[in-house]
């Protein structure tokens, strides 16, 4: 085996000169990426983000002389699933660290689907995610991030962003509430007749080095229960249309159980808001202790033959925990819609 | 578990001059086949074993000249795991027609592991296995598996094997109970402490070319449940020692969200029996009647570091439901204990 | 859904302003990828390499007005593993088109190791593939591939590479001779002792859209056998060295069965050279004809507890045609060999 020096084209952060700190991964479709009408599940779009973030970050965090570190996902922030994916079409997700905080680091991912038959591209997805170091050594000392340069306005823009998503995440924490599921609901429509909930045993193939679950691997068994609700609910073809901010409050470690669940919350005409919860308890401690791993909103819509979403039947909710429920998810949906008018008004 | 001597031969269709109906099977263990001390999940043998009689009665039915037919998995006799597997071993599932009848014919199956680096094996499992052809263009026509010439003793024993199953077979199909799950106890070592469910959405990889489950997957998901009943229940690590008969009473389709739930039934002195039911629901046919497509017991072992069985907390039952399915557990571990002791000395 | 018009940086092929045909697939080593010391399959490298392939040679082909097409893959030049890959390790594949023919394509694949924690590189591995355009309509047609213009000497270069590859088809399609497997041999070190086979059921996820199987699943099952085969012989931890030229005289369709089968044919000191031929058959079809879909020569070498390559037990030969098979390997190790030295000498 003979020593190599790479050639200077591999290097990818090379490759484009307007920033050093680029990442892109791909790979073609298959069919058991995909739902039985060849639909990309959004859940193994957000592995691919996950992956290209974790790599970018683990290896900015190691450009530095102590510690050699990890990148754990702690947040994903609203992401929203702008064009369809198809078996057979090839994914490009392109990382780029966007702005640095002591111990945390911002990564925005673009996802590019790529018609290689017709030549045709499209935006699937672009999602901002944050990233803290751990030590090897040690996996709860986080480590100190290699400040990256940015420009004035950049770095006053990133701030605030991170600002934002700091104060949002203890919110969340403040919020975590103990899920008691509803009793199953034989009645159509209601809150338990599609509520639903998987386990996973956490096998080698879904952790990193560190043997901690990949964010990525934990987002692809949340869209995928959030889908099963969704399609108990109004029985089609139903697809990602966005998720709200993932919170990772926990890590996972290998040899847990982990229990995803999704209810629905709320429904607008042609939309499902559906809240999962992933709770992870190790098998092997004698302790038990269940805990709260991460809690996000994800919100589906229902496709016609012709792929148009359409009309979704009326959540039917009874008692106030699920009027509340109810209440908080409109208003989500509501500041959403006003927030996307806003958007498209802006850009004109 | 018992020790084994290897058979002089590997090469498939040679391995037997008697038989011209034989069929090989193998591949190497890898990590996400087994747990985290190594072990291989008794859910993949399974997985292996039906596939190796999938193929060989798909092939043999095929041999009529008649409309072309898979065959469809319907029944597994008791099963028992007499040696662990573990990663990096190549494991070898041997399939044999050993009966025809009319409509169905039985497959037998021995599982070989071979551990590469020292080349010691071990026989891991000995299955048997029922399947019917059915049509590729009408699945629900049952088509004539043509005959197999054995000696009038082989056909003899056959044809009483046929029966047995048979009548066990409709005695099943009439004993399926609505399975209500108990509710969620927080108390250890109850049947609702340990109480499981995972849900999973039909792939394509999962199904055969008809478009159903393969009866492997199936089993595969029925042992992953089990197994986490049966660690919940004694947090160490566990492992499948024996399958009591598994009926396929009716066959799961692509599109369809599979339920599949275990709970334990009944524990001895060394050993749990956990019940899986699986029910499976088309997603989007508008009826949504969700049916039982599978049920079977399960038997799992606790082991210590030293890798030997060890004493497994007493479950505690409560209300005639549960302290009648514990008695009849019992009677089966009893039967099944009186059984091996004959067998023993038949033996010798 | 909105609709998105590409930013311009995406397109791949603008990336590097020296070529417009260039691509690049990574991603993450996870443990299922790799064997029990932590090594990766060097199975899992070729199946990358192909993915690249592929995906290049599908864009580049249909960037013709006529039939849509798909690339297949019909022979991969003799190729070198130059460095180990490990779990945790990021792969880089760059595919690259080099020469176009009438009616096929060379693409150059480089493969780097990334290690994202250290930061360090290395040459994994450089292959050269063929693939020859499918029409999607009709698989048959092979479609004309729209030329690319390289500088003379380029041209005249790829030229000879394509006359050399192009005999080198047509001798090994007179060669391909039916492989009787040798008896089983209970003595060590000879060939029917290591002798190994496995059996695959095409899936879907194994396919193209075509729905024929991926060439890179393919080698990646050729890998798999062929490490048994070395790893019984040697019982040690093995790994791929190189693979001699691969041609795949005929495309294997879902649905069929494939027999992969591989025998040691010459053993050096330090290395052993294994045959390895695939064999489909569907499993449905009436004439039920198996037929020779590929072959190879797979070098591997045998490792100790320090990664260094270690002595071989030679090879016990017995027979004619085993004799053959043996100075017929020694010839290409002696070949290779000596155009390793004068590559080396031409380097200085």
């Amino acid at each position: 085996m003979r020593c190599f020096k790479p050639p200077r084209k591999f290097v990818p952060y090379e490759v484009d000169k307007t920033s050093n700190f680029k990442y892109e991964l791909c790979r073609i479709m298959r069919p058991d990426d995909a739902n039985i009408v060849g639909h990309v599940h959004g859940g193994n779009i957000l592995k691919m983000i996950e992956e290209a973030g974790c790599i970018i970050s683990t290896r900015h965090c190691n450009t530095q002389n102590e510690d050699r570190c990890l990148a754990a996902l702690v947040r994903v922030e609203k992401t929203e699933f702008l064009a369809p994916l198809f078996i057979g079409e090839v994914a490009h997700a392109t990382a780029e660290i966007t702005f640095t905080s002591q111990h945390s680091l911002e990564v925005q991912v673009k996802v590019i689907g790529e018609d290689i038959i017709t030549g045709s591209k499209k935006l699937v997805n672009k999602a901002v995610l944050w990233y803290v170091p751990c030590s090897q050594l040690n996996v709860d000392k986080i480590m100190k991030v290699p400040p990256i340069k940015f420009t004035t306005e950049q770095e006053e823009e990133g701030r605030q962003r991170y600002e934002t998503q700091k104060t949002a995440r203890l919110k969340t924490k403040e919020m975590i509430e103990d899920v008691t599921p509803p009793p199953p609901n034989p009645e159509k429509h209601t809150v338990g007749f599609s509520q639903s909930s998987l386990i996973h045993l956490v096998g080698p193939s879904d952790c990193t080095l560190h043997d901690y679950v990949h964010g990525g691997v934990t987002m692809k068994l949340m869209d995928e229960v959030a889908g099963i609700v969704a399609a108990r609910h109004c029985n089609t073809n139903i697809v990602t249309a966005s998720v709200h901010a993932i919170n990772f409050h926990r890590k996972i470690n290998k040899g847990c159980v982990v229990t995803v669940t999704g209810r629905l919350t709320f429904t607008s005409n042609k939309s499902m808001e559906i809240e999962v919860v992933v709770d992870a308890c190790s098998l092997v401690n004698e302790e038990k202790v269940s805990y709260r791993a991460v809690s996000a909103f994800f919100t589906f819509i229902s496709l016609d033959k012709f792929r148009r979403a359409q009309i979704v039947p009326p959540l039917q909710v009874s008692g106030e925990e699920e009027q509340r429920r109810y209440d908080e998810g409109q208003a989500r949906y509501l500041f959403n819609k006003a927030k996307r008018v806003a958007e498209r008004e802006a850009e004109q």
